[in-house]
């Protein structure tokens, strides 16, 4: 592997840029001021309070050093991901050695002062984070919560062939399920049109007071896992004195040049097999196994305890700063030599800033991860996908399928661009998006065998991404919008809550990056759920739950939007807003099942763009005030509640019953709170002050109340929704174990409408006793009622 | 391996009763009568709407027939756990063969009139789900959301070292995160003290519409990856004839019998390391690997489709019963030869009968599984470990430090038991625990080094268990406590959110077993949140999050309870209660930072036992109506609240202000709608009716509104809480950011109080005037005011 030993006047300059990064580092988690260490270091030189981690961070910079070699020999766009989040201070001084960070940030300069500030702020309030985020230029990939590297990784590199993605995972983070699938995301990268990820396992040894499971199994065991994940791994680690330095330097570079031709050999081969018309055979792309010690450089023993290469040295590694202390860390500071690497006013000495890339090579500026490489996506007129029928409530489509009729056009409009792609764990086709294979089909790069017809839909090029993970769908999905393209995530409703902790941390990087001016807004996080909890009555219990949108609405409401279609139109309308947004989080809930349509696309637009209203030709209180307001959100819920209505037309013909229907959950918010919140006045006019509201919910019926506490009508307002009542059952018993059913919400009209006590009491009666029918019927026939099933809107 | 070759008429039996189980699973999915085709099977005969799963059945009826031969000639207590859930058919069918489910259901008995009725109440209402489900015999792992087989394997298997736990991975599944990062969990286990884990990886090849990745990668690549993984791969695969089923018995059985050896020689090799006092060497355990078709023994063909051995064998393999497809059922039903399998009167042959295990070594009878060797723990007197100090609100320690001296002792008491372990993704002496270590260590059986030393803690006999995966985690405390032990598990607050949708299946599985007599509760779910969203000011934005308990408390309430214990001796008190207490979810949120202490251990018990209550020392209404109620629940803005109170009082003498605090969140929500919830009365006599209620919450504030809603006083209440504000700063910081802070709940107060609107506002000018002092301080100093940090209750 030494062939391409390098020149040691090389060896020795690359070593004092690491130098520059590791003292820039330290400097970071310890200094407030006399920062280039022009006066003896004294305590009031040293922040107040320390924080920060040290020990991922020296091999974070070493990695930093031998990819800039790379990157100017080669020419070659690399983006860096840092999978130990904990490695900011790394980031933070590469970048600010090879400019980037100036530029973002012009009052941290590249000079003595600059370097203060750079410290000072560093874990300081107002200041920046501890970890790698979205503040830290050339970063697409917060380092708080870990298991995402890679599957961020494969995300960014998808449909950016020329783009490298070195990603760094912390043998920490490499525990985590998400981390322990998301290797397998290389049956899935197609070598020739999708970029190179080139994985770094860095083998730190331990976490925060552990050692980790990678590096406490045997060299075979650790290689062959590597090779049954289908990569070809090289072994870089520290020999027996680990301050060899050169030596170390010597092997990562040699290792880099081998992989890089390596990578080139595997492209090339793959582009000739394509060209030829073959099947592109799955490479066994190289991987890198850097073992060094964690805290590397640093302190070997404070107070007599082993801190080098150890787990004290994750953190601060010495953080009570007595006079000893105090020595200690200058002479730690003063190891690294900074009068050799830094000009009198404390720029990076020339000779040492040439080994960084330049303009967009450096990855500090890489235009993909700032998102400043994203376009908008070609739309097809989503008007023209209009399901048309002749009366509201009277015809019958499955609405996820029309959707996929839509976002197949949308994929064939972009075909060209390479920027959409759609993402679910093996329910493309159970949700009803399969007519999308029609332009693309799966990507597949793992084996195809004699039984794989047309009818799989596997394909070597294909753009709808599916493995039976939801972790890995929604890293790929993360990356690929990070990196400014687009995209849309179909799964069952139960399920997502899988990655409820990965929506969080997406939602916050939104959050943070609209304030940041230098990254572009990148294209929403758009999810469809559908298989949702009125529909998973054949799968029973474990697949019900309605509560990821609970969890969503906790966060910041300038990022969050929920849509809830009730039919095929509005879930259209819906889509292509979705699609047209940028720096969102879209969840829209829909059916897949054949179910009733209500709006025309024409009243559907109109109806969406409001977000709420009352559907006058369900409603018959036209010209005067309602008797009750029965209100509605979500698909299931708005048949029942219309079949309420039709039972109430029926049996009280004076009744005067307004219909409302929501579609954005936020409309119900105070516009103080959200945006899209309907103000008071607004809200009044649909739902009333004074009038009994029966609302029938998609979800649990808690989450409305909680919408809507400050409203003025709040008090009368009576919800209806799931209330966790399930086991495997019928669709519409379903809707009467959690009494969201017609003849529930009936009753429940009947019953808070005043003058209906008495004389709607034989007619309550009646609905009890078609509940008791129901029961019945579907304990001896095992299915529903006909007159339930076959119901639809008769007016 | 073919050295133990079956006589041919075992094979032929074990084959009868294969052929047994494969006709109850078909007949579950299709038949509601004709149980036993004594009549020309008829369109009636088949139930009006199809539901289930076959696809992955046979596989799994394989895999049962196997173990019951290896349990009858080993007599080895063996638990099965079927990955595939959707195999629901074929565990329902092998425990009716067996006998244990007309045991545990007298109406379903073993005669035809019993078999008409397993089949008709499969996936029909009123039913049972067509999942492996808690309505299973034998099983403690519902079959709904995958990737948790492994993890709940294992931990079913810690400190059960009589026990096997048969463990069917699917391919499916095999691609979660969770799933794949558990296989990690044999560095782990302990080869003497704790049972064996034998996972069967099926290689089913398809999931619901695509082939799996672990089935299209090369035979090397699988064997590499199980072998990285640790384990010893043996491969089981069908021929080119997939239909020989004698040689695939043959093969399966002679397999078992290899590996049961090696499991055997493997634990007494362990054992006489541990009884010469050497460490025990980490054995490389036996795994099967087996290859066979989807849907196996189905139809091959349907309609000229190929169905054996592909994906649309997945769930019902043919559903439109036409009279083709009625005869196609019959056909495939009879290629069983039922008229073999049964007795006129339908009882399964006495000859096949004999194949089963007998009493509690059949695995459907599994007594750990049903909870039934399950023991309370012993207890040391919680209220020895109180916190003493002289006067409330002015000592300082730090609470789950405390909590962990009680752990400790918990943990002694409970040494010759083996039924209490603790769980924690690498954060155990992070979050304070570390005094358990006095007692028992880190478990971990991967590699030591030279560097290890008494202060790791490591040890091949330890009872905390940390690996950098909330997933596995939490799969090995559910499996430990499934099968009747005990356990609390600390984790980072915002973490938490990792295992959602973990939690949301235990209580689902909570919910259900209440209400199944032949399971016994089993011990409470317990979580210590910590390290929570207010001292996370080091670590930053990423790691705030105090949604988890929003989650939470959606599900049933009958299982869920939530604790937010303000001081140490509160936290030991509801400790102590968690873990007496069975059958729920007990969530406590608690800090783990130096924070004052407010009530002795006899008012601990008392504020703990009614769950919220009025402070009177921090009070000063007293014999009279407040101005002002002050209302708080977690323990930084208790503190806050408290300091409040203080500023309020020094400002306002004869303001009267009433100091609540709530440690059991439910009581909050109405009795009707949790069991904890106070009755109005009680609720109206400490918030009051009519005046205004300041609540500094320690969560998203909506949810305090979400639970009450429905109270009297609500439209009064003013809460604050998390509004998601926040980035690496200082604790007063984080507070001041969501206005949780003193000086914010001050002007709160006075903003609410009418006689304060005019003789407040200069005050009310003070307070603001503070916030800007404190921006200030902390943009210059880094630090928060003195004032504000050594704040301790004066009076």
């Amino acid at each position: 592997m030494a062939q391409s030993a390098l020149p040691n006047d090389l060896v020795d300059k690359m070593h004092a840029y690491w130098r520059a990064a590791n003292y820039l580092s330290v400097g970071q988690i310890y200094l407030l001021d006399n920062p280039l260490l022009k006066q003896p270091l004294k305590r009031e030189h040293v922040k107040p309070r320390l924080l920060g981690h040290w020990g991922t961070t020296p091999g974070l910079n070493f990695i930093y050093v031998h990819l800039n070699r790379l990157i100017k020999d080669q020419n070659q766009s690399v983006a860096y991901i840092a999978g130990p989040g904990h490695g900011g201070p790394g980031l933070v001084a590469n970048t600010w050695l090879e400019g980037t960070y100036s530029e973002v940030y012009p009052n941290i300069g590249t000079d003595a002062e600059g370097i203060q500030r750079l410290f000072k702020q560093f874990s300081f309030p107002g200041g920046i984070p501890s970890h790698v985020a979205p503040e830290t230029p050339g970063s697409m990939h917060e380092g708080g919560e870990l298991g995402y590297a890679v599957s961020h990784a494969y995300g960014a590199a998808f449909d950016n062939p020329d783009l490298l993605i070195a990603c760094v995972v912390g043998d920490g983070e490499a525990e985590t399920g998400p981390l322990a699938t998301s290797w397998h995301s290389n049956k899935f990268l197609h070598p020739v049109n999708d970029g190179t990820v080139l994985p770094i396992l860095h083998l730190n040894g331990y976490k925060i007071a552990n050692p980790t499971v990678l590096s406490r199994i045997s060299h075979d065991e650790l290689q062959k896992l590597f090779e049954g994940y289908g990569y070809k791994p090289y072994f870089v680690e520290v020999g027996e004195d680990v301050h060899d330095y050169a030596d170390m330097h010597q092997r990562m570079a040699a290792t880099l040049d081998t992989i890089y031709a390596e990578i080139k050999d595997i492209r090339s081969k793959a582009k000739a097999e394509q060209d030829a018309g073959k099947p592109v055979t799955r490479p066994r792309w190289p991987m890198i196994i850097l073992r060094s010690p964690k805290g590397w450089t640093g302190p070997v023993e404070i107070d007599g305890k082993k801190v080098e290469g150890y787990w004290r040295s994750h953190q601060v590694p010495f953080s009570d700063m007595t006079p000893e202390h105090v020595k200690n860390l200058e002479d730690w500071l003063k190891s690294y030599k900074p009068e050799e690497l830094f000009t009198e006013t404390g720029a990076l000495r020339p000779d040492l800033a040439e080994l960084a890339p330049e303009h967009d090579l450096r990855m500090g500026a890489n235009k993909h991860v700032h998102g400043l490489t994203s376009r908008d996506l070609r739309m097809p007129d989503f008007r023209k996908y209009e399901v048309k029928f002749d009366r509201p409530g009277n015809a019958v489509a499955e609405a996820t399928r029309e959707m996929g009729k839509f976002l197949r056009d949308v994929m064939k409009e972009n075909l060209d661009s390479k920027n959409f792609r759609l993402f679910g764990p093996d329910e493309n086709a159970s949700n009803r998006w399969q007519d999308v294979y029609q332009v693309s089909g799966k990507q597949w790069q793992a084996e195809y065998r004699d039984e794989d017809t047309n009818n799989d839909f596997l394909a070597q090029n294909g753009r709808v991404m599916e493995i039976l993970s939801e972790h890995t769908c929604q890293g790929w999905l993360e990356g690929y919008l990070l990196t400014g393209r687009h995209g849309f995530f179909s799964c069952y409703e139960a399920f997502i809550h899988v990655i409820d902790s990965m929506f969080n941390q997406h939602a916050k990087w939104l959050k943070t990056t609209r304030h940041i001016p230098w990254r572009r807004p990148i294209p929403s996080l758009n999810y469809l759920l559908t298989s949702h909890v009125w529909r998973q009555d054949h799968n029973g219990f474990s697949h019900q739950d309605p509560g990821f949108i609970d969890h969503v609405v906790n966060k910041k409401a300038e990022v969050i939007r929920v849509y809830l279609p009730p039919d095929a139109n509005t879930l259209l309308s819906v889509t292509d807003h979705c699609l047209r947004s940028r720096h969102y989080v879209n969840v829209v809930v829909a059916g897949k099942q054949p179910a009733l349509q209500y709006l025309t696309m024409q009243q559907a637009i109109k109806h969406c763009t409001k977000g709420v209203g009352i559907w006058d030709w369900a409603s018959n209180d036209q010209g005067g005030e309602p008797d009750v307001v029965l209100a509605c959100a979500g698909d299931v819920p708005t048949m029942e509640a219309l079949a309420a209505t039709d039972l109430l037309r029926q049996h009280f013909p004076d009744l005067k019953i307004r219909f409302v229907n929501v579609v954005d959950l936020m409309t119900l918010q105070p516009k103080v709170e959200h945006p899209h919140g309907l103000d008071d006045h607004e809200f009044d006019s649909v739902f009333t002050t004074d009038k009994p509201v029966v609302f029938a919910f998609h979800g649990y019926p808690w989450l409305i109340h909680r919408l809507t506490y400050r409203r003025n009508g709040h008090d009368n307002l009576h919800v209806r929704g799931y209330i966790e009542n399930g086991t495997t059952s019928t669709p519409f018993d379903m809707v009467v174990m959690n009494q969201v059913d017609r003849y529930s919400l009936a009753m429940d009209v009947i019953d808070r409408v005043p003058h209906l006590a008495v004389k709607g009491a034989h007619i309550r009666q009646k609905f009890e006793d078609k509940l008791v029918e129901h029961k019945h019927y579907i304990n001896e026939v095992g299915d529903d009622m006909p007159e339930v099933k076959d119901w639809k809107w008769p007016y």
